[in-house]
Order: C-alpha cells, then structure tokens, then sequence
C-alpha cells in the first residue's frame, strides 16, 4: 500500500507558476490601479495557475473529518471524548458553526468519519461513513495507529478529491473534529519542524495555564517514546506515530486536490498539520494551498511563517471544524469574480495610469 | 447651519456597551468553545450593542461618494482627473472592482456625485446627483471649499444615512472615488493626528519614491498654509481647509450611521480620514464603526493604531470605492448568522466544557 501512494505520489504535478504572468496581464488591464486589490489578485492570479487558463473556485466542498484520540484520557482536553461524536451528530443537524458559515460562503460540506470511537453513526446524505478504527491510540503510551491505517485513511483522504472533481466540485477546504487533536497536531509539528512543545503547545479549546503545563509534558512523553521514529524523519511512520486518523485523511485529501489540480484551503492549526504531513511526502502540494487564516492558537503564526504561507484571514479565531475554510473560499470565490466580472479600461472608457 | 449640525450631532446616543454582555451569554451556550470565532463573536456582540438586541446588519449599503481635487493640477497622482468622472460612468455600468465585490457580498450599492468637475451624470437608478460645487480648490495655494459647502456635503451624507434607514437598509459602508483623495487624507491625517507628511504619504494610486517626495512637499505646502486653522483643532475648519467633497460627505455619513443607530463599515485609506473628521466632531461615533482592512498606504496601520480600530482583513488592498467594506460586511453578515442560527449546547445535546 505504500509503494501504491509514493507512485501516485510521482503524478502530482507542479503548479506552472509563471501562468500567473498571463493572469496578471489580465488583471492589470481591469479598471483599478495595478495591483491594488493585493491579496486578492495574487489569489486569482494562482487558482488561475493552478486550473490552467481559468478562475473557477466554484462550486466548492468542505470535507470535515472527524477522529477521536486516544490521549484524551491523559486530561488534555476540557471536553469529554463524547463531544466529537455528539458534535459530528450536530454538523449532520446543521446546527454547528461550519453549517453556518458554508451556507453563508454557499460552500457544500459532507462530514467524514473516519475514526470516531463507538459505533459508526445512522445514514445521512452528508455523512461519509469511513470508519478506519475506533479512535486512535493514546500516542503518550503508544502508536497512534498502524501504518496500514494510516495508509488507509491517506487513501480515503485521495479518493475523497477524486469524488468531489468527478461530481464537479472546483475547490476544497478541509475541516476537522475530534477532541485532543491540537494535542496530536502539536506533536506533528515539533516532530516535523524541530520545534519544542514549549513554544508550540497552546490553549487548545480553552486550557487554563496550569493545564497547559500538563498538556506539554503529555506531548514530550509522546515526543520521547517516539524519538526514533521522529529522527528517521520518515512522514508516514511519523503520522502513525503522533497522528490522529482525521489528520492522515485530511493529509490525503491535500495530496488529492494537487493530484486532481484543485485550489484547496487549509482552515487552522489542526489542518496547517495536516499540510505539513503532506507537504513532507510531496512538497509540490504546496502551491495548491491557500491558508485560511491565523488561528488564535499559539505558535500557528509561527509555524506557517516556517512553512512560507500568508493568512487570508486574522479573526483570532480557533475553533477549527473548516470555519476559516468557509470564510476563505468566500474571498477565493471573490477573487475570481474579479477576475471574471470587471471591465476593461478599454471596455469602460477609462484612462489607465500614466 | 453649522449650529444646526451641533444641535443634530447632540442626538446622537452613545452605544450601550454593557448590552455586549447579554449577547456573550448567548453565543457562549452555542455549541463551540466560548469566544472560539474570535473577532466574529465580537462582532456579532458590538451590533447586538448597536441595534439594541438584535444582530441584523443585512440588508447593507454601500455609499460610494465622488469628489474631484483641485491639488490634482499640482501632479500629485499617476492618474488624470478625468478619471474621477470616468469611474463613476463605469460604476454607474456595473463594470468595476466595487459592483463586482458588492454583488458578491449582496451589498447594495449607491453612487453619489458630491463633487466631480463637470457636468452633472445622466439619471440612473443607481445614481444620487447631489453636486455641492465642481471639484474643491487646490489646497496647496487655497481653501479645497467654503466652510458652507463643507457643511452641505456633511448634511447630505447624514441624508443619505437617514434615507437608507427609511428604505429598510441595517447596516452601511463608506466607499469614495476622487483622484488626488490620498493628498487631502494624508494632510487631514497630519492636521488632526498630529502626523507627519514624511510618515504618512504613501503611493497613493501607484507613484514611485520621486513623486511621493513630490506629493510631500505639496503636502507640506498646504500644512504651512493652513498652520493658523490647524492649530485652532476646529474639525470643520480643518476639513473645509483640507479635506475633499467626497471625504465630508463620508464625515457625513458616519455621523448619519450613529445618529440613527445604524452599524457602519469603514472602508481603507481615506474613509478612515472621513471617520477622523467624524470623531472630531463627535467621539460617541466610534463605537458603531468596524475597520474593514488595514489598506497597504503606507500610515493606515499607524493610524488605526492611533484611533484603537483593528481591522477584520489583511488583505493588501488599496482601491478604496468601498472594496474592503464590501468584503467586510459580508464579515458581519457571517457574524449574524452565527449568533443567529447556531444551535445551543442544550438543543444539540452537546456537552459543554469542563
């Protein structure tokens, strides 16, 4: 199964980055200063490189999956465990956050589970029922997951691109749920990025001090039990190691959309893992990706100044679940408006500059 | 009419902060980690406060008033000033960056000549043909306006705030068109800030480093002509010295949003010089006001520093016509939705935290 990824892995195509000189030379004939609309132009002039030849982000879905973790029983949370299966019952009632905000961003959302611990929930029209196992193991005392598992929620994550660009989906975002996974992902990222738990371990979904002192000697316990497999720098057996199973499916899923040459948008911290997993095993995924926003979680500024990427978004915002996502397709889809639905000097009558 | 205007600017309630409270215990039973949506909460809380118990800022407008600059002739700006009067045409087509981003928003969008040189607009739907006087004087050699005309451009933006509120319109944004508008925002800056014309002049619509050298020496030449106003901290003195038809009509406008309760979305560079000039007639103002972007001029972060605002995007921006109010009210609108349409911990039969 891993020869089976590292040669699909071989098709992923680099951004051609010097079409943004064509859509640049588009944009600058539009009735606006050159370049003044910042941001947003560089966002058009990239999905304009990324779809070769146009700025199409819509329709676009967000996939928000969902794992439990076993570290949870070292008291890293304030929630109980229960609350990612009661919360993936709320995203199929509508009544979440990321509901709200993929209405309002007119984005579509199918929830994944793909590592909930328990039973695998009723059939509904926006469930993905993928269960891979029931919840990882507690990365304190163990691996989080085999490697086959970890394979297979890649795979899921893959096949999830694959399925949205044959139902004409042009853009994804990712999301996730599952309580204790700031924990894991702060793992990731000191086990991937060489940086210590002091610096990266924050509040999570609302830590008092005293608990985040905790919660760091959780994530060293883990560091030090897996420190062999961390020095091998080996992506997957790191995963497996301090993952969780939503972060291997949302890896995949990046790996998908730059395999299927779709925009993707990375939300907050917990997928900002997820990217740094998959940007390990294919840095050419990278220039799919657009960041959502800065997360109020420490050390994310940080973490993605390391890995070269700029905010669309600086809400202070941390509650994960694709809620950056949705906001941050909205300003991709107002990118390709621009685009697409701005007159010319020419057509306008309007002198450009001197 | 200028006691007339104190009298009316008397009316104006301050915001009942304390309100903020009672929606922070509505958004804290909603099923996320309280304040985990950052500056969408305190969004949503800040128009709870503004509208007295309910968060509803859609339907929104956006102004977007036209101005033309006498200080144009002294070459202050890449552009000729015909293109004030070309853009509102183009405006007016819905061919530029302004409908396009109101469309994309559902913001609806109002043009108003307050000062374009010329000829009064053909009628359009979309129109509002309130022309105070044919573009203002070159503030480098006289007053840009009469102090009457000033308060006329004033008085009608405060119309305009009432007229949006008679036709059902919740919330507003500022948008401004006016080549040579950055050189009268920079010396409003420096008269009212107590700013330098060398840390606040900035590119403008696009001028290298010899033209903004320039730009500042005419600054600095309309500063030391109106030194004696200057120093009388007289706001409409000020604003009729240096400021823009556009600019007092904005000034206008956000007095108009206070005085009828209504929130308003304050757009970049020069709509920022408009809600200065509004402060300084009346500091109760501030509170209905939200910072849409932190525009790239140069000064705009210093600036908001100055006046305590924090600006929802990052986006680079600096067209001005309202773009960033449109980006951000569609913020506003997400924020609505969110206090509005969440389900609570209790409905969703979701565990809340520790």
């Amino acid at each position: 199964m891993e020869e089976k990824l590292f040669n699909l892995l071989k098709n992923i195509k680099p951004v051609d980055l010097s079409l943004k000189e064509k859509a640049y030379e588009h944009l600058d004939n539009l009735t606006k200063p050159p370049r003044s609309l910042g941001k947003l132009e560089e966002i058009a002039a990239r999905v304009f490189a990324i779809q070769e030849g146009k700025v199409e982000p819509y329709p676009a879905r967000i996939y928000t999956c969902a794992g439990d973790h076993g570290v949870v029983q070292e008291g890293v949370s304030p929630y109980p465990q229960e609350v990612t299966r009661q919360m993936v019952l709320n995203f199929l009632n509508e009544g979440a956050a990321i509901n709200v905000l993929c209405k309002t961003s007119q984005v579509d959302l199918k929830v994944v589970d793909v590592g909930v611990k328990g039973e695998p929930f009723p059939q509904h029209k926006n469930l993905i029922q993928q269960k891979i196992r029931s919840g990882t193991g507690n990365i304190a005392i163990e691996k989080a997951m085999r490697k086959e598992e970890c394979l297979k929620a890649i795979f899921l994550g893959i096949e999830l691109a694959s399925n949205a660009q044959k139902q004409g989906i042009k853009s994804l975002g990712t999301g996730e749920m599952g309580i204790g996974n700031t924990t894991s992902s702060t793992a990731l990222y000191c086990a991937f990025l060489n940086l210590s738990p002091e610096e990266t371990t924050g509040a999570g979904a609302g830590l008092d001090n005293q608990a985040i002192q905790h919660k760091i000697q959780i994530i060293k316990k883990a560091l030090n039990l897996h420190s062999k497999t961390i020095k091998t720098q080996d992506p997957l057996e790191i995963l497996s190691s301090l993952g969780g199973l939503e972060i291997a499916c949302l890896t995949g899923l990046i790996l998908g959309a730059a395999l299927y040459k779709m925009p993707i948008v990375i939300d907050g911290f917990i997928s900002t893992a997820a990217f740094v997993c998959a940007y390990k095993l294919e840095p050419k995924i990278k220039d799919y990706a657009f960041f959502s926003h800065l997360s109020a979680e420490k050390a994310h500024k940080q973490i993605l100044e390391k890995v070269g990427a700029f905010p669309l978004l600086h809400l202070d915002m941390r509650l994960g679940e694709g809620t950056g996502a949705a906001l941050a397709l909205f300003l991709l889809q107002a990118a390709a408006n621009i685009f697409n639905n701005m007159a010319t000097f020419e057509q306008a009558g309007v002198a450009s500059g001197k």
